[in-house]
């Protein structure tokens, strides 16, 4: 791996990492089960620009190297930690961003961070809705990678709804530009959602052309608690039936919120069955929802529900929300779930939860995105016993089971990565593997983009 | 192709056409140049299930006979006319649609007229946004294949923005599913992009899972009058300004007007430099919004801004531009343009049209989606005379190139169909050519999808 680390740093100078330290810091992303490789295993290109996208990839091809593309790290499913013997390409540097509020439009560099570009956006009264809970660290390369979702997707769907073109350098180095940067278009075959969700195996996003809205009113925000999790769940149900969709609708079990208090004091009460996190930014109508919302939250059986009264408060209870990866992390290790099913069987994905941890001898939280079917669910263990390990393994496997009988799939947002190869084929049928094997050969013939991540 | 028809009869009774009058109505689409095959030169069938689809294209590839997919035939640029040789493969009979209003989804089959849609999601209080001017005659099937745009792009997107999930017969008969029936989902490559606006040369589409939202409140609708077409192009510019953008804002020039009104009384007057059409649907602000719209507009200049007063007066505006197209082809031969450029170019590509016909001695129209830079220009021409009609072939090349000088492109939602084959090379590049053509034979392998239609 010195050899390419000398080599590469011949073609690329200070853009690859030669301090070890450094290097470390780049081995493994937000995966909990990640297993970093030797630091002297694989090298580090922190590319500024296209051009040094395109040396890195011909380099690789020409030596057959794989190559990990890598923004923020915040994958929770192994789709960026670096492989053994391979080239960690991160685009980190690579932060162009520029706004036209004409065309409502951002073309922006991969290593632009989701909430800068909101920032920005916000500056000309436009919004950038997808919202991972990571959106403060987390960059836009890794977004469209994965397909992002997050906190918005009720109302506002996922990364691939803002996503107008991009260029992308396949492997070997050529360039491409997807899409279009036109409201319309439809001349020739539109890529560009194929690449989105593709975990780095096609190639690698330099620049993305992203749809923007009309920014909405500063959003009100309910919290509603509840005695018991199926109470909750008849919450989800109630504000299903109202005409105006929330611009967020968020749930946390009783011990989603007492992990979160444990790690700080975000204003959530602990002890519940479960809470509701709701909002509205309807422009000139957000006052009126959310009384709206809280009536209807009381009579499906809220035990106690409260309108944010400022600001301040309401930024307490989000930032809550956002923290609850970190604050399970801090429980202790985990399984981390991303299955998502009709939101009209949300209720029986909850009810599973728990049933298979009992089931299993294990600790779970199940929290998430109630407004779209999408949960992040963990099972906790006992890294120092086999069997707990065993148990949790099994856990996860059943819950990927249940999502399917009902209609859903093993990852609403956070992708396959490594984590969830070896059950995409199950989800997919074999006929569709040797398709999707076939597609990325197209792109990617020598098989080097991120290698045994995110395609069967 | 008797022998065609021969056999498929065998296999499909009377799904197959052997009555020649009854063929000759599916012989072409509304391109204006499309010219019918002798109809002992086709077979039609017309399917009503899946296996009817399999069976076809079963026995399409065993022969290698040519398919083309065919909805209702309202294409402007001959995607959906008969090949000689071929088999017409007609789905406007497979009209299965299931609304799910816990889910906002609807499951169709391809045959589904739009408007048809609309109707029964809108019983539910839902809306399927997509609306090409054909909307009461057109089909889902084709308004996937084409990418479907129309009136309420401006504020709501496209058919692909709708489309969660499609069930495609592949050449030789494979049934395959492609993307979700969950509000999230993102395992393994998502081809929905890929088949949407593919023109049927990759498949065909016998199911779509849609996306519905809620509906707005019923339209109100301002019309403006202006003195001239640069004055109509100020008031586009004006409402760009405004943070509620229109649920739908048309424009129509001067002669296009005229050739309304020439069809029947729609309400519009005659004589006019252009006018614009804009409509709010927003809930509970759509009065304030047209009053707001029709400040603007008068601030911008226009001669006249009233808003409609009633329902009746508001859909005969509306129907007067959704016959627009037919009224058009009333008045004589020309050629259907589909340039779409950033919205903030639109005032240069509309000069662009007038000089254009004037240099080529040719008469013109200018109309269409002014708030998202799509416009349908017309040239017309007298078909008894070769220099008129090559003047009009040049113009159209001008202005394909004008509004790729101008940063568009030559289809916004039409699709390049037979019409556009020669320009799209040059739009795509020739490696990007190689590549779609290389994308084509993973699903076509031999080439028998809609052949010389939609790809380079």
């Amino acid at each position: 791996m010195a050899t390419h680390t000398d080599r590469l740093r011949e073609l690329l100078g200070d853009r690859v990492v030669t301090d070890p330290a450094v290097a470390a810091g780049f081995a493994v992303d937000a995966w909990p089960q990640a297993v970093a490789p030797d630091t002297d295993g694989f090298t580090v290109v922190r590319a500024r620009s296209r051009e040094d996208v395109v040396t890195t990839l011909r380099y690789a091809a020409a030596h057959r190297v794989p190559v990990v593309p890598q923004g923020a790290r915040t994958s929770t499913t192994g789709a960026a930690g670096a492989l053994a013997g391979g080239i960690v390409l991160s685009t980190a540097a690579m932060r162009s961003l520029v706004v036209d509020p004409v065309e409502r439009t951002a073309v922006v560099g991969p290593g632009v961070i989701n909430a800068d570009l909101k920032a920005v956006a916000a500056e000309h009264d436009l919004l950038y809705p997808p919202d991972p809970a990571s959106s403060d660290s987390c960059t836009i390369g890794g977004n469209v990678a994965t397909n992002a979702g997050g906190l918005c997707c009720v109302k506002y769907g996922v990364t691939a709804d803002y996503v107008r073109g991009l260029e992308v350098v396949l492997p070997g180095g050529e360039v491409v530009r997807t899409g279009r940067r036109t409201a319309k278009g439809v001349a020739g075959y539109d890529l560009t959602g194929l690449v989105v969700g593709s975990e780095g195996t096609l190639g690698v996003v330099t620049e993305a052309v992203l749809r923007l809205v009309p920014l909405g009113d500063p959003a009100l925000t309910v919290l509603a608690v509840f005695p018991t999790l199926a109470a909750t769940m008849s919450g989800v149900g109630a504000l299903r039936e109202l005409r105006h969709t929330p611009s967020l609708l968020e749930m946390l079990d009783g011990p989603s919120v007492d992990a979160v208090q444990a790690y700080g004091d975000y204003g959530f009460p602990t002890g519940s069955g479960g809470v509701l996190l709701v909002q509205s930014d309807r422009p000139g109508s957000a006052a009126a929802d959310v009384q709206e919302y809280a009536a209807a939250l009381t009579a499906a059986g809220a035990a106690d529900v409260a309108v944010a009264e400022d600001r301040l408060e309401s930024d307490l209870l989000l930032e809550g929300r956002r923290v609850l990866n970190p604050a399970l992390q801090a429980r202790g290790p985990r399984f981390i779930e991303d299955v998502c099913v009709p939101v009209g069987r949300l209720g029986e994905l909850v009810e599973q939860v728990h049933a298979i941890a009992a089931r299993r001898g294990l600790e779970a939280t199940c929290g998430g995105h109630a407004g779209d079917g999408n949960l992040h669910p963990c099972f906790f263990y006992d890294d120092t016993d086999a069997a707990s390990l065993a148990a949790a393994t099994a856990a996860f496997d059943d819950l990927v089971r249940a999502a399917w009988a009902l209609g859903g799939t093993l990852t609403g947002e956070h992708g396959v990565g490594q984590q969830k190869v070896r059950w995409l084929a199950e989800e997919l049928g074999p006929d569709e593997v040797v398709r999707q094997r076939a597609l990325k050969a197209l792109f990617d013939p020598l098989g080097i983009m991120n290698p045994g991540r995110g395609i069967a």
